[in-house]
């Protein structure tokens, strides 16, 4: 039965991660030029949708989310989100280089018990995004 | 140069995404009881880790980890945040009934241009979720 369960169940795959920023003209400064993110549309009233690796980032602008408008449920939140990014560790010493000329300098850096590896930065609205090594989260 | 740029920086792929939840019992009811989503760690007073296709979907108590703790940088939001899942349409039919079933109806539900087609529904703690055919962002 358990067996049965998993194959019923299989992990799910995310397909939109979700950020809010109330000003994406900055937004996109930061994730269409500077992380170099593919843009897929970009309304700066409303949102920006990015093109991950299997999936999609959207920053959506919380004051217009909030408001039904498009026909999606409203949605939006105030406060510092969180996202994860696979990157080698020669990504993160590009990266680390990267972000310091571009004064967004690393505000914290964790070397995990699994030899895991992550740096962590602000986009422009404040969120905390992460740079980490795709070992995170291997056994 | 453009080639050069693509060929640097690939799409990135999202490790983790996060939603924010002040309740954690409610939530891994929902998540882990419900949704079947495999749990990694849970801890009732800080967050939820969860396995996905890919990447993990982490639940964090907000007022929690807002205050610096465990040495990560104090991040948290409040308000419905929102994530969608990939999903075919036979699983989402599967789901419409045990949405249902379990007292979370649809709030939602869409038939996008392109022939993609999701239906929409809250967490316990109002975060909005989606479940998409996987062509949702099919050209």
């Amino acid at each position: 039965m358990l067996r049965r369960t998993w194959v019923y169940y299989p992990a799910m795959h995310v397909l939109e991660s979700v950020l809010y920023a109330e000003d994406l003209d900055a937004a996109r400064a930061f994730y269409v030029e500077f992380l170099r993110l593919p843009e897929l549309w970009f309304d700066g009233g409303r949102h920006m949708f990015l093109r991950c690796d299997g999936s999609v980032l959207i920053v959506f602008k919380p004051s217009k989310t909030m408001i039904p408008d498009v026909g999606v449920p409203p949605h939006g939140t105030v406060g510092a989100g969180h996202l994860a990014f696979s990157a080698t560790e020669a990504e993160i010493e590009e990266w680390r280089g990267r972000l310091e000329a571009a004064g967004r300098p690393i505000i914290e850096e964790i070397h995990w018990p699994n030899g895991a590896h992550s740096i962590y930065f602000h986009d422009p609205a404040g969120n905390v995004l992460e740079f980490a090594t795709p070992n995170l989260y291997a056994p």
